[in-house]
């Protein structure tokens, strides 16, 4: 991408309302832009972020069986009444009412019309387990919509919902996504914890929140900080001043932390106020077993930011950056441009992600957006660098002079 | 995929009031579920369609210089104020009320933001032209909903919008956007007529639609039938009875059509509603000249589906087929479904797009479904078949047997 032609630009300006981190440097930087409390647009930049994001977690649902669909934001509200959740004490469900139509809402969560469009398929033990997830757009009418992209009015989800024949078999797919998710978190660059939940109703004692220490966190975990990452990532259970059963030590502390994924054992809550049943092997009607399974790109995306930054701006893990360089001409030497001009066309042509810095700028304008976009390699041409370019990772502090072969090699993917 | 595993299942039943075409059989090959009028939910099948067409749309849509970003769908009441259509005659806007919040509407087009966002980073002649778009989901309040997915109260729209100095540079991107339209619906195995339209207040003259002729079509149009597709697929202008222009015969009538896409100049209504002003090369203060392009992704699903079927079920064009290939295995045989398993997975590991009907059915089942789910070929394995497949198209009567080879090489990808 020439960034001449790119629709955004950075910005040092960002409103005073905008108190995290992550909203003010994906805003300076042009990632996003906030639409209202609670919903901001993605732009180009930031698209793809979120996108690539969205690719990992799609890799890791497709491999422990995932059939991914789409189901409806509109809901009516006589499905809701089934399981009592049209009306919540928290009134979380947008909710509108029009001339001619009967009540409608938008969904904050997707159990309810899931059970209902299982019960076309599923009759039988022969059609079970299944596993469908979708990444969809949920609504939420959150009172407080704050954190920049991390609590938000609207954001797209993956859902992931399994229907099983009994407990053991869902117990089994339970651990595998558990894993699916610690690999997902991992590839986007974030170490998780995994805590056992306080949960709510139905989900008592059968659900897990995926946690990422942070200072922009709204909630707060008490976790062995000698072990936190062991025995799978599964924290020991404990409080301050107590005796760790994992390490023996007294290690415990509160942390501020961001839930960026959670998994719950639904049981048959919902198969049994939809009447999902299944006939088992010896004939009889059985309630199906369900779970279901939640991760928020744009949640992941602003806990990133919040996690790999410096002062001077976002520093984007690989597998998850727009690009992976950023090329830089410096000058104005016809000569420059050309060999700038000639490596951005190789670089593409060999399926490399390129964002190439052709304006007219300063040294000092260009480096400083550079590292405010935080892409992981910056190569820069000019007078000074001769038939090489200078090639600096956007953690290190120093660069290095590399060859043209080394530099195609290193980012070529074809 | 294995057909044993695949969540859905075909269904003979629909219900009655799914008039269309595309509705029943869509529901009957188990693409989609319908959440209430005008809200249908896409199940695996039906979402790799809505996907891949899609697919197609982005690769046009960029090569084009556009760029993907992804807007808000909650949407302020001040914004759609500034162009007085917070209320329209037709009251489309779905619209809340909630202790707490200001008025929120849910966007069932995106001038408004898109006009405000381009304010943030377009102010100089050097910022121009720039091309945006998005795969968004669109909501609108339709009084009538039916035709299937066809006409919907929430479907994805693909909307770009375009940013001028001049209406000269407008003209020219304009042209171009209505060629990629072509390519786009011509991919999709559409026939399309370019329509100058009726058009609103602000567009009238400067708007035109792609129809595809059908009996679904709620659209009326007069085309001359011995020329429809001349002059770059623009209809000539006349009435019944009347000379054609372009041919000098007198064969215009009235074609039923569904619109699959539009495109319109907004000329400066926006930006001078925004105050979106670029200063030009002379130092002048001028507006910003749009335009905005739209294509429904689920509405060319559902003409598809209206165009390519016949009386067993759907006939899917090979670009946006949910798979290439409907493997059947017939019998009981062990060496039957040996080999069928060996093919199958031969198929997939070299990147071929497949549905195997792995499952314990008898032949007429399993050809009825395959007719019905539509894949553009279907081979089966059997006894019969020896070392060979019996392979047919599925708009042609007759089977032919081919040697594995030669399936592997007309399927494979890699």
């Amino acid at each position: 991408m020439l960034q001449s032609k790119l629709f955004t630009k950075t910005s040092r300006n960002v409103s005073a309302d905008e108190v995290s981190v992550n909203a003010r440097f994906l805003t300076q930087a042009g990632f996003i832009d906030k639409q209202m409390a609670g919903a901001y647009s993605f732009l180009p930049l930031g698209l793809r972020v979120h996108r690539k994001i969205e690719q990992i977690i799609r890799q890791e649902m497709d491999a422990i069986g995932g059939e991914e669909l789409l189901m409806t934001s509109l809901q009516p509200k006589e499905l809701w009444e089934v399981t009592k959740r049209w009306d919540t004490p928290e009134q979380i469900m947008y909710k509108f009412e029009q001339a001619g139509s009967s009540d409608v809402g938008l969904a904050w969560t997707h159990e309810e019309p899931i059970t209902r469009i299982a019960k076309r398929f599923i009759s039988s033990y022969r059609d079970l387990p299944r596993y469908v997830y979708q990444l969809q757009t949920k609504f939420r009418h959150e009172p407080r919509a704050k954190s920049g992209i991390i609590r938000l009015r609207e954001f797209v989800m993956k859902d992931l919902y399994s229907f099983h024949a009994t407990e053991a078999d869902l117990d089994l797919y339970y651990e595998q996504a558990k894993q699916a998710y610690l690999n997902v978190f991992s590839r986007c660059g974030l170490e998780t914890m995994v805590v056992e939940a306080s949960g709510g109703a139905f989900t008592k004692k059968y659900s897990h929140e995926f946690q990422v220490l942070t200072e922009a966190g709204e909630d707060r975990v008490i976790y062995c900080s000698s072990c936190k990452y062991a025995q799978n990532h599964e924290v020991a259970k404990g409080k301050v001043g107590e005796q760790c059963s994992a390490c023996g030590q007294d290690k415990f502390k509160e942390g501020k932390c961001v839930e960026v994924g959670n998994i719950f054992k639904l049981g048959t809550k919902f198969s049994e106020d939809f009447k999902l049943y299944y006939t088992a092997e010896d004939g009889s009607p059985k309630p199906v077993v369900m779970a279901s399974y939640g991760i928020g790109p744009g949640r992941v995306m602003g806990t990133i930011v919040e996690v790999h930054h410096d002062e001077a701006g976002i520093r984007w893990p690989e597998a998850v950056a727009p690009y992976r360089l950023h090329l830089i001409a410096l000058g104005k030497e016809a000569e420059v441009l050309e060999r700038a001009q000639a490596l951005y066309q190789e670089l593409t042509s060999r399926g490399a992600e390129v964002l190439y810095d052709d304006r007219d700028e300063s040294a000092g304008i260009k480096f400083k957006d550079a590292d405010l976009i935080g892409l992981p390699w910056r190569a820069v041409v000019s007078a000074k660098t001769g038939d090489k370019v200078e090639l600096k990772s956007r953690i290190a502090a120093k660069a290095e002079l590399v060859g043209t072969h080394k530099l195609l090699n290193t980012f070529s993917v074809r």
